[in-house]
This record gives C-alpha cells, sequence and structure tokens, in this order.
C-alpha cells in the first residue's frame, strides 16, 4: 500500500498487521542464522509476537518516535529496517536492520539503509545518525563501512544475547559529511 | 516517503507532522470554497490545528482503525483522503475527501478514491466501502457514481455545517461487485 | 435504584454490575432466539461477559456518548435498548435494542424506543434519531414504522451474523417530525 | 432520564453535563450560605467548573465507586447527594450532602439521606454507612442523629475550611441496625 | 540504597522490585500470626503478588500520595509501614504498619511509627495523623497509645476479615500536640 | 528522608516535590555557569518548571527506570545525578550529572558518581555504566576518568547547546572491571 521503491526490485514498506504471517514466516525460517546476532529471536514464538511487534511499530510511528519498515524484495518480505527513536532534540537518530539468510548478497540491505539514512536527514532534517554493531557480525558492519559512515568506537559487553554479552563497533555519519 | 503511486503525476502518502504546514496552507487558500461542504474548515486557524488534526490520524493509523492520506499532485500537496474508520466485524468503511479549489478538474480525485476502494477491498478484505455527499454537492456525488457505487438511499438533516443541517445521499459498493 | 418509567409495568435502568447475573440470564435463556438477529449472542458464554459488557456501558456513559439500559417489565430484566453512539456535532443518534423471547408482544419495545427518542430529542437535544434493521427482521423493523420513522434505504450486506451478511433498513426520524 | 423517586415532590437524578448550569446557577445563589461548611465554594466560579465536577461524577459512577446524585424537589436542582467512593472490601462507604439555603426546612435532606442509605445496604449489600459533619452544624448533624445513626467519636481538626480547621462528628449506621 | 536510619539498628527503605523475594519470604513465614488482623495476607500466595504490592506503592510514590517503606532490622526485612494516602487539602494522613512475628518486642514498630509521624508532620507538614486499630488488637493499639495519640472513637464492623467484621478504635495526633 | 549518605557531609536523596523551590533556586544561581553544557538550563525559568522535572523523576522511579537524586552537601541542596534510563535486558545503563558553581572543587561529584556507579552494579545487578561528556568539558570528563571507566570513542555532534553540537567522548566501566 503505502511503500517507499528504493530499486526496480526493492520497496519498504510500513508494516501492518496484515504483515504478520510473512513476518513470522520469515523468521521462524531463519531462527537459526538470525539468533546468532538479534536478541529477540528465541521470544518470537508464533505469529501473535510478530503482531505484536508490529502493534508497537504502529505505537512508535504515531508517537513520531520513527518507523520500523518491511523490506520488500521481488514482491516478498525479506527483512527489516527502522529507526531505534528519534532524539529531536539533538537531531539524531540509530537505524537497526535483519534480513532473512537466502537473501544475502543482493545488496539489498545496502540500499535500504541507503534510503532510510536519506529520509533521516533530507525529510526529518536530522543531522546525526548511527549504526552500532557486533565486532565480529561482518555482514552487518560491512554496511555502514560501505555507506563511509565513520567508526567512533567501541562499546564492550554492550549487547546481552541469550548468554553472553558482545562488543559493539558504533559508527555514525552527519548530515555535513553525507553526499546521495 | 512511503507513498502509493497512483497515476504518474498523482501519488497519496500518510500524513506526518512535517506536513502541517503544507496542509494548513492549502485549507487556507481555499478556505471559501471548501468551507461549503466541510465541517471542520472553519475551526482550522493555523497550522497547529493542522498538527492536531495530523497527530490524530497517526493515532487512527496505529490502532489499526484506517487512515488519512495526503494526495500530492505534481509534487504539490493538493487535498486529503481517507477511511472514517474501520468496521472490521462487519468488514466495511467510510471514504470521506476533499481537494483544493485550484485542483479540480483533472480526475485526482476519483483515481484516488479508487485506489482506497481497492486498497479497503483488496488488502483489508472489507466487504463494503460507503461514501456519503450532500445532496447539492454535485462534484462529491460525481466520484461514486463514476466508480459504479450504488445509490442506497436519502439521510435527511444528516450532518451540520456551521448553521444548517444537509441531507446526505449514502452510495456503496461491495466486494462483489468491485471489478478493477 | 435510578429508573426512568415508561408505564406502570415497564421501566428503563441504566446497567450496572450488579445486574449482569440477570443479564446473562436472559441472554442465555433466549440464546436462539436471540443469535438469529444479534451477532454478540454466541460471544456471550459467561456472566464476566456480560459484566465486561456492562462495564463498557459505563463507561459510554461515562464519556458522555449515550447510554445503554435495562428494560424492566413487572420488576424483571426483560431486555436492552441504547444509543449506540452520540454524534455531537451532526446531533445525531442511532437506537438498539433486543427482547428476551418470552417478553414479545406486549408493546413493551415500542414503548422503550419512543421514551429513547423522547429522551434523545428534549433532553439531549438531538435532531435526528437513526434505527436500522435487518430487511427480514420484521419484529424490528415493525418498531420505527409504528413509530412513524421514515424509511431512508437499504444498505446492502451492512452487517456480518456469525456467517452471512445482512441487508438493512435505515430508519430515522427528526425533530421536527416527532410528536409526543 | 434516570431518576429515583423519593416522595410526591423530591427524586433524585444522576448528574449530567447539561445540569451544569442548573447546579452553578444554585451554588452561586447561595454562595455565602454554602461556604460557611463547604471547602469547594470558593473554588467554583463558573459553569465550567461544575461541569468538572459533573464529569468527575461520571467517572466515579463509572468506575463502579458510587455516584452523585442531584436533588430535585418541584422539579427544581436544589442540591446533591452522593457516596465519597465504596470500600467494597470491607463493605462500607460514606454520604455527603449539601442543600440551597432557599429550600431548608423541608425534610428534603432527611429523605434524600434516608433513600442512599437504603441504596447502599440494599442494593449495593454494604454493611456500613458513615456520615460526617462539623461539630457545629447543627443542621448537618441532625440528619444522621434523625435517622437513628450512632455517633462514634469526634475526629479533631479533620477538614480545612478556607482558613481554619474543623472538627468532626462522625456518625455511622450498620445493615444490622437499619430498618427500612 | 536510600534510607532513613532511625537507631543504630533500624532502618527504613523504599520498598523496591529487588525487595519482592524477602517480602514474600517474612510474609509467607508470619502467614499465620498475621493474618489474624491483616485482610492482605490470603491473598498473598507468590513472590509475584509482593512484587505487584511494590509496584503499587511505587506508583503511590510517584502520585504524591505518601509511600510505603520496608523496615530494616539487623540488616534483615522485618516488616513495613506507611502511609495509606494522602489528604493535601485537609493536610492529614492515616498509618498502617505489620511486622513478622519473630521480631516482635523490640520497640522496632514504635520508634518506626514515631519516624513516620515526624515525616508527615515536619516534611510533608501535614496537621493530623490518624492510626486505627482493631479493638482487640492489643499490639497495634498499643503503637498510638504510647506515643500519646489520642482515643477519638470506636468505629463499628469498620473492616472485614476473610470471615467477620472487627470495630476499630481510632487514634489521632495533631500538628499541635506532637512534640519531638 | 530517605537518603544514601555517601560521606559524613553528602549524602542524596529521591527528589521529591517539596524540593522543588531548592532546586529551582541552584538553578537560578547557576544559571551561566550551568548553561554551557546543560541543555535544559534555559527552559528552566520558574519554580513550576522544577516541579515538573520531579514529577517526571517520580514517575521514571516508579517505572522501575532508575532514578534521579539530589545531592546534599552541609545540608543544602547543591547538585543532581542519576540514571538517564534502565537498560534491564543488556544490564547497562548511564549517568548524568550536575553540581552547582559554588560546590566545585570539594570531590562531591567523583563520590557521588562512585555511589551510582555501586549501587547500579551491586543492587540493580547491571553489568555495564556509561558516562558521557562533552569533549571540551574537562570538569565533567575528570569524573569517569579519576574513577577508571575506559575512554572507548568520541561521538561527533552528539549533543545540541541552544546554538551549536558538540562532540562527547563515551566512558564506560563494567561490572567485572569495578573494584569497590
Amino acid at each position: 500500500m503505502f511503500s517507499h521503491q528504493i530499486s526496480g526490485d526493492i520497496y519498504l514498506k510500513l508494516l501492518e498487521l496484515n504483515d504478520a504471517t510473512d513476518l513470522f514466516a520469515i523468521t521462524d525460517g531463519s531462527r537459526n542464522y538470525l539468533r546468532e546476532w538479534l536478541p529477540w529471536v528465541d521470544g518470537t514464538k508464533s505469529v501473535d509476537d510478530s503482531k505484536s511487534f508490529i502493534e508497537m511499530t504502529m505505537n512508535q510511528y504515531a508517537s513520531n518516535n520513527g518507523f520500523q519498515a518491511g523490506i520488500w524484495f521481488c514482491n516478498q518480505l525479506v527483512g527489516c529496517i527502522g529507526y531505534h527513536a528519534m532524539d529531536w532534540a539533538n537531531r539524531k537518530t540509530s537505524i537497526g536492520y535483519w534480513l532473512a539468510e537466502d537473501f544475502q548478497g543482493h545488496g539489498i540491505m545496502t540500499q535500504a539503509t541507503q534510503a532510510l539514512v536519506d529520509i533521516a536527514i533530507t525529510e526529518y532534517k536530522l543531522n546525526r545518525v548511527e549504526i552500532s554493531a557486533a565486532v565480529e557480525n561482518q555482514k552487518s558492519r560491512a554496511i555502514p563501512e560501505r555507506l563511509g559512515f565513520e567508526e567512533e568506537g567501541c562499546l564492550h559487553q554492550n549487547e546481552w544475547l541469550y548468554d553472553h554479552f558482545v562488543d559493539h563497533i558504533l559508527y555514525a555519519t552527519l548530515q555535513s559529511k553525507w553526499k546521495r
């Protein structure tokens, strides 16, 4: 319905309740792959859990606090990308994303992330966009690196993943450095 | 950002807070024209009123109760269209719309309305879509008539417009009758 | 406690939590009869469901959005009548009602409905009161017809009843036409 | 609309928003008289204050926490009576009341209070009903005394009245002692 | 963490969620002893019930409506004391407390109660502090008597304890009578 | 009332509404000094603004999301320290603080911060505590450096201060590295 075209094959769409079945299916289908770096996978046990997540994102959107979008590739839901929250006072935000296992390697996430940085800077007039990724999550780190984000530091034991903490690399770009 | 393309020139977009200035401008610019048939025009006195309206529509969307979209024509906000509410139990809704004075006559609203009926029936799986228009509001009545809605009745003194009641014609279409 | 006397035998009373047992009993006792035209009967499985309904009606009343009243006949709760919602901007409302099977044929509902139209017009200063009934629900249609409501149209597939849609006839009366 | 008849001339009615004008008028008309014993009189400066009070009482009613009723005498609003709150766990409540200056001496408040004790004990199945009155407020103290309440104690400096504290006599009756 | 030292061995601390386990343990360990005079003991069946109670008290505190504190004796949680609610308009409150069976007889509760009266009068600037206790609960009555509260009356059947009502003695002290 | 003693002269206390006057006074008295590094100073124009801040912190505390404490030195309110929020899932938090101009140089803030790290790690069982400070705010940076926090990175244009962005140094300590 409401979508943001990224390239011929790829578009983003605000997640809606009737996406819950598809969202759960790709989560469930990539479970082992996704849980290596995502803390919420084990807690997503049924379509109702995906529904609750979507309701939460709809409230985030309605509170003017950013949004979560589904990523469609060849008319199939293949992952998610969104802003964690909007810090309007300091005009900054951070971006999170994940992609189902079978759709890696097409440059989908790099393009989707580029789109979200564009939207943050040109539409929401933000000044700073952060991305953080686990030190050993090479695929995730490649995105901000490819997009010219600057590495700002290493945050020790920044995230709990089921049974251990992981360190994060913090990347950021600024309005003044972002070229389309 | 998130938009629904209707034709080369026309797209719909969920209203967001940064649309408030434009929304107020076209309301204010068509004030005399719009107030003939719309009850909320006199109460829209500043950008803050448009902001409040947009916040209300964001909450409507987040409550899974339909949405209000802006209509963009040649990259300019020219009007609004939306669902008043979703009656999920009976799988029906009704559509309301308005267009600034200068953009009448391009078939914009007919196409936008067709899009919302399509979305209601194919995406939201609704069964019945209503449109009601004041008996003497020929421009508004032409939309459902052009789209093949059936006239179901005349509702006497159905709406209060500043200083008088107006009668409404009720139109509806059903999933079984709607052909794309 | 707080009641509205209609005739020697009949009075209305705002539903309160201690009416839940009686309300469930008459629903349960007329289950087959009521479910032919009422969509909520199958979902009313215990006194707690009736309690939830009453809590909802108490909130409706507290929000100045109309009320639901029980109908007492010979000091026995025999049915319900109420306003679906108040449209203060357009000064209109609509009325819904049901009566347990054993108490049909005493003119109870015609008198109760007349009372609610009176209250809507004289106390709440409304201008328009609607009643809609399924085309084949003769008993329900007889009420507005007996009270001089005008038939305004036929709404196709307007309500979902468990496994099929039903068409509704829409009736209305106006302040200017209503004579006590 | 919904009323509780007490005698030929007197009835109680749940306060509704359209009673605000009358309620403010009798408050304003008895201002000097009422403020001797009532702490809220000086804060009631306009119809909007009476409206806020009525909204609060509608929410009290909807929360199953008792109600505030207007007292009508010869079809005129002359005062208020209500339960401060319901203590369902201990099955007790307390009653408060006031009457405009011109309607003193007709036994109105004794009858209204008797009605509220009856409702508390027979309809709400409460066990204990309290009334407290300032030691020197002879008119108010006469009500529970006339109705056979027992004096249980004297509460020192129990209430703040604009510029001084007043002592209260606490009266109570029990279900076992209350005879209709 | 945040505590109020009363004597070398005794301090009060606002209850926090990580106190739930200890709070449930002492409740469970004194169950028979406590239930003689406390109505909530039978309803406290698990640590989650103690957690719910603590959440309630944290909201009470955040609403500026008084607080509930745990009583620590020799670094062990041994009971609770708190204000039921704050009546800011009339500058009064009432105090409730309980102590686990094994810690009776050390003067703990007298000191804790004295502290809460001090806080009420000197920090919250209240004028009147009440304590009520069941007529036959000698241990509880001894506290206000020892602290010089005045006995103001006997409230019949004031509290429901599982299967019977109990009468209460009401005690109070005033700012003008309270000497440190 | 409820306090956390840090040394003979210094204690922390949860901020309460009756601290608003003092809190505003020290803000107002250090206005020029504080606004160099704190974004909220210009928006704090009256005691009511300090009251609103305190209400916000009481709700933070009641939501189990950390707390803001006042810092008392020689029985005088001299500054604030608190947790921005609690990230229970990842067991981490961050600390913010400020001190009125006249009380710099006594080691007050180092001791207060040490106390909050202690509480975070030993009472709240958190694993990671962050402090971030503007690159050129030497006084603020000295605190985590003195306490052995590790410098993890530099966040460009991380905060908006009235008319310009400032870069921040991010410091952190971990449970495993924190020695009492």
